[in-house]
């Protein structure tokens, strides 16, 4: 039975594409990055700056959801869009990467990852049924496969072992979603770590399996820039044309520009909320450390041009004052000020692809963060 | 020579009063409650939502600024309001009540308070000259004389000792703020802790060397209720009647119904915010602690007739979750929940006061909150 598509592809330019992807809560425009509401929050966001950055999509994490309030409470309040107030597109993991980075006593077999919880030493079982329980359950727009990730570098072996166990748990996820109603979304994940043969029999048995999109997993997890584009330019061209793309986990602003030259559509990362409440502002001249000491006199905005209005409103010095006091609102204002400039990145990125100055556009964008920040004043 | 009035006294009922004081940077409506912005900012606020929230004028801590980032400083970025981009009337204590309360090896003779900065153990020195001195280089539309302010219960030799320096404080303060531009104004404090005569004696000084307004200080330092009304109800008939009385530090929504009646005009407290930062909401029903497991299921909003949009679109099970997960949302929102409650009773305290219905405003509001919050569903 053909998998229904919801993506309609726009417009590409080189290996870079442009679409939409429409979803039961609305439609996302890709390349689209998705900030990441891990237990039902944004860190330091409120949900309507997240919509007025320019984000149509966010990501939940099913690890701490399911931990905590729990996917049936969930469920009983209307499902997480409705809990959150969000209300728009949300996407879920399937929680297996979070049981292997912060649940205790991990241990994985043919059925299933037990663990213990973080928050109360719960023992609990994640099975590849459970997993798209508990995302159908929250009410996820776009579920993720089960899987296992394997933090590189690894050996071999391992790597083989985790991807076949991988690609298993993807045709049992397939199974267990088929009841999901119309428009609801899974995701394949192709694994395969650092090995290009692997990456290629990985994305083709879940090709066989037919998925709605097509994931790519386990980079970011250690490895160099170089290792990741290279497992991209593997997977990618093999995954078909007419499905939607995600590279979990990524990136940096120039991880995001190198990964859509080669293809993804989609992104997520804490790195805006996180590296916000450390002190680091991502601007057009790259990324600026407030905690820096240059910052303390400088009446400057971070950004005099940019269109979003805390990164043309507050001084450095303010900003500098506020990380430096460890206040609560420079982590507030710097994740917001992060989350406004990566939409804004994607949606230049959309429409330099959509006017075929992709390539330009991407060589204009480095140029900027290599040059750096405004000299002192 | 005349202390120029910058208050306008527009109704009274019974002794509560409602008017209007003018600062350079905008008309305060009293009564008014000032949110407390420490170091500079809100915890967990947007300057916007304090705006929003309705209130005209926060009140900065001398001592946080004066230590990080430095009156200097601040000065040659001109000044708190534009530092901050709050741009709206603002009041700085003096700096004395928090040498009091977090500086280390205090020591207090005639001249100054000598103290280590609870930051870096820097030794510092805090005269009347120089707490006038840095609040005007803060750029406070009102500051505030230094006072000593013993804690609550104390030796009556101890009270008046202290009462006594402070009224000489008040001299030196005058003296120093007398190059002030127009329209910025100086404030005296009563002191006397719980001693009639003594607050009376402070009351009597402080007028005999004219300021602006008059703030009753050394209350809500672990005395019970009775204790401090009793003491407004010593000091505020001796203050003179066109001038603003600010009770410094006070306090709950009942502590202000209360010292409104019995003529009080200005309020700051860290309450809505510090509370909030602990899963405590302040509504028509009551304090809620969101904390209770009984919310965890409950759809319902904290108050559906709130005029405030967080009060009403954020179910209690939600903000249960994120004041459990310790999640920053959850702090930031219930601050702004309660900010804007404290903000929405002092409109209302104002229009009843205009109205000639304190009385009757003052006895629903108290039975409301007796009530309590709404039974479990």
């Amino acid at each position: 039975m053909t998998v229904p598509n919801h993506f309609e592809l726009l417009g590409t330019d080189g290996a870079a594409r442009t679409g939409r992807l429409t979803t039961p809560h609305g439609v996302v425009r890709t390349p689209a990055f998705m900030p990441v509401g891990t237990a039902g929050a944004m860190k330091g966001l409120h949900w309507r700056e997240v919509r007025d950055a320019g984000a149509d999509i966010v990501l939940g994490n099913t690890y701490h959801l399911m931990l905590r309030p729990g996917a049936e409470r969930i469920a009983a309040l209307g499902g997480l869009q409705r809990f959150t107030t969000w209300n728009g597109p949300m996407l879920t993991d399937s929680g297996g990467f979070q049981v292997m980075s912060l649940a205790q006593l991990r241990k994985v077999n043919e059925q299933a990852v037990t663990f213990r919880s973080h928050i109360d030493g719960a023992a609990l079982e994640l099975s590849p049924e459970r997993a798209i329980e508990v995302q159908r359950l929250l009410g996820s727009d776009i579920a993720m496969q089960l899987d296992e990730c394997v933090r590189l570098p690894a050996d071999h072996a391992d790597i083989e072992r985790a991807m076949q166990l991988s690609l298993r748990w993807a045709e049992r996820c397939k199974r267990a979603f088929e009841t999901a109603p119309d428009g609801y979304m899974l995701f394949g994940i192709v694994q395969g770590g650092d090995v290009p043969e692997l990456r290629h029999d990985s994305a083709r048995g879940l090709i066989d399996i037919g998925f709605h999109g097509y994931a790519i997993g386990g980079l970011a997890v250690g490895e160099p820039q170089e290792v990741m584009l290279a497992m991209i330019e593997e997977a990618a061209p093999i995954l078909p044309a007419d499905r939607p793309r995600y590279l979990m986990g990524v990136g940096t602003p120039e991880d995001i520009l190198e990964a859509v030259a080669r293809g993804i559509d989609m992104f997520d990362c804490v790195m805006p909320t996180r590296n916000g409440r450390h002190g680091l502002a991502f601007t057009q001249y790259g990324p600026i450390n407030l905690r820096n000491a240059k910052h303390a006199d400088d009446p400057r905005p971070l950004d005099e041009e940019s269109d979003w209005p805390s990164t043309r409103n507050y001084s450095r010095a303010y900003l500098h004052h506020l990380v430096k006091s460890s206040e609560t609102l420079g982590a507030m204002l710097l994740s917001e000020i992060n989350t406004a400039y990566y939409q804004r990145l994607m949606r230049d990125i959309r429409a330099a692809i959509a006017a075929g100055r992709f390539e330009e556009f991407r060589l204009r964008t480095r140029e900027a963060w290599e040059r750096g920040d405004l000299p002192p004043r």
